[in-house]
């Protein structure tokens, strides 16, 4: 199961057979069922995630009420940079809400992969990279759009996910109570 | 000049002196007046900055109003992944509000630089990291902060900002308008 990961690699570096099987060792595949807690605020993060199958939702808990800040399809990676990095506390919690197929990176086999695979360290960057681009273009999106032009974005950019997702989890993602977003929903559609 | 920037890679990563002359090489230091534009909506950015001194600001135009979405202090990375990464057109304006001397990444020579000297793309992962980790944390408080929790934040982050770029900026960065950012800095000087 776990030659995913070296093919999913190999799309992106070269690597011998050899490296290929210090991927396989470093990078586990592991399912997770649904409601899956990956990281609990409070919680200092030690691994990074890569999601072959499934749904990852991230929240934050703002007096008492949880609000969704982000969801991770397949082909996208989870990680909490701060806390991993600077070994802080984690602010947030990642949530499996479908069962997830997910290749699991602990920090200590990162920094050991990179050693023995170097060509790994251009991948790391230049999906960082990536996601540091789609992240910038996130928060400008915020602070650009309105709530119902945010909600034709998401229609735009995770189609999918509009049926895979709870309502509220939605309104919060794009910063509206969940009656605005059926009202915008409502609009949307009679156009 | 340059030995500046020679002497900041050399707090992250081990280089030597013939190495030294490739990175001085590779990365300019140039001087650019208040003012300057880097980057144009429409352009294909080609180049990554390194503030030395100064202040950059990210905005958008939209409909006709200049909505700003970041401040580039000293220290600070500028850098638009999407276009350069991807050569997609930039949808945002970086503008140098103070003069502004900048340490300037080429694509181009990026991938010499990495080529001649590959302990260099161990700092640009980690940098790229940590900027994706602030990112990750400013989307989520625009998602989960009030205007006046943002305006703390920023009086806490960046207490200098304040006293260096008009407050329409900063009412657009926290999403506000002046009049509500001017109502909500008497309140919080109340206290």
């Amino acid at each position: 199961m776990n030659n995913e990961i070296v093919e999913l690699i190999r799309k992106a570096i070269d690597i011998s057979d050899e490296e290929a099987k210090i991927v396989e060792d470093c990078i586990p595949v592991k399912i997770f069922k649904k409601g899956t807690i990956l990281l609990r605020e409070g919680q200092i993060s030690k691994e990074s995630y890569q999601n072959l199958s499934g749904l990852i939702r991230k929240y934050y808990i703002v007096d008492g009420n949880e609000i969704t800040t982000n969801f991770y399809e397949e082909g996208t990676s989870i990680a909490s940079f701060t806390s991993l990095h600077q070994k802080i506390p984690a602010k947030h919690y990642f949530e499996c809400i479908e069962e997830s197929r997910l290749a699991v990176l602990h920090v200590d086999k990162e920094i050991e992969l990179i050693k023995k695979v170097p060509q790994y360290e251009t991948l790391c960057r230049t999906s960082v990279e990536k996601d540091l681009g789609k992240q910038q273009d996130s928060l400008a999106t915020y602070l650009i759009a309105s709530p119902e032009q945010r909600y034709l974005n998401l229609l735009n950019e995770k189609p999918k996910l509009l049926n895979r997702v709870p309502l509220y989890y939605l309104a919060s993602y794009i910063g509206v109570k969940p009656e605005s977003l059926s009202r915008i929903r409502k609009r949307v559609m009679k156009r």
